[in-house]
């Protein structure tokens, strides 16, 4: 199994218990230019009651408390759905080297959908963008979700 | 007074305590729709090591804790600067009836300036908007900010 698949596994792990949580199911883990996961994190804008407590930002506050660091410079993020305008924001301001995701979302993707930040020529730091990795499994993921919803 | 007056005069005190504490000076305060203030924040970059502890991130952490709800809806958000994408994104998550801020940001704003974030089609909330209230009072604290820093 290569380090790529290895990671966004991970993601998909912390995917995988936000949806058990009845969470949208939406995971990220950051990993550190030495390959070391250093943060996880999955959403919890209800079990938190914060509509803006997405992965990508737990992530980001995990692996900030772990580092002892106030930037992400180095490091990777993998997420197992296009971030929004909010996460990709806290995306620019870690400076993280790359940034993986899994599914588009054309509904409230920032990166390749809607305002395409990092295109922005006001985006201070844009991270290497490789999108679509296993993205029919994070598509089924979300759709069994809100298929159970309705 | 004007009541208008009031809650900017209340996020500028947030700025100049953040100016006093050597952080970019901006200050931001949440108002219920019954004119309480449940919120406030001010730049923490420096003091929490996290380059997104943005004054508004802050605030609406603080008016979520306060009022026990998930998202702010009815309330409005008090900002000295025009906010960037990661907390415009996060404004529009929290459904604010109105943002009000101070300076427009031709560098990092997202409202007025780059992504235009509200303007975008697949935004899912636009509050109400108005920029650009006591500018001058506001692009004067950072200039005076920064001029220290050189």
């Amino acid at each position: 199994m290569t380090e790529f698949t290895d990671y966004m596994a991970l993601a998909f792990e912390q995917a995988e218990q936000a949806f058990e949580a009845d969470e949208v199911p939406v995971g990220a883990v950051i990993v550190s230019a030495a390959g070391r996961v250093v943060g996880a994190g999955q959403n919890h804008m209800r079990r938190l009651k914060d509509a803006s407590a997405h992965a990508e930002m737990l992530a980001i506050k995990d692996a900030l408390r772990q580092t002892g660091q106030d930037r992400l410079e180095g490091h990777d993020i993998w997420v197992t759905l296009e971030p929004c305008a909010m996460c990709a924001g806290a995306i620019s301001h870690m400076r993280f080297r790359r940034l993986y995701f899994a599914a588009y979302d054309s509904k409230s993707g920032a990166v390749d959908n809607g305002p395409c930040l990092f295109h922005q020529p006001t985006i201070h730091h844009r991270p290497e963008i490789i999108g679509g990795l296993q993205d029919r499994r994070s598509e089924a993921l979300l759709q069994q979700f809100f298929a159970a919803k309705r």
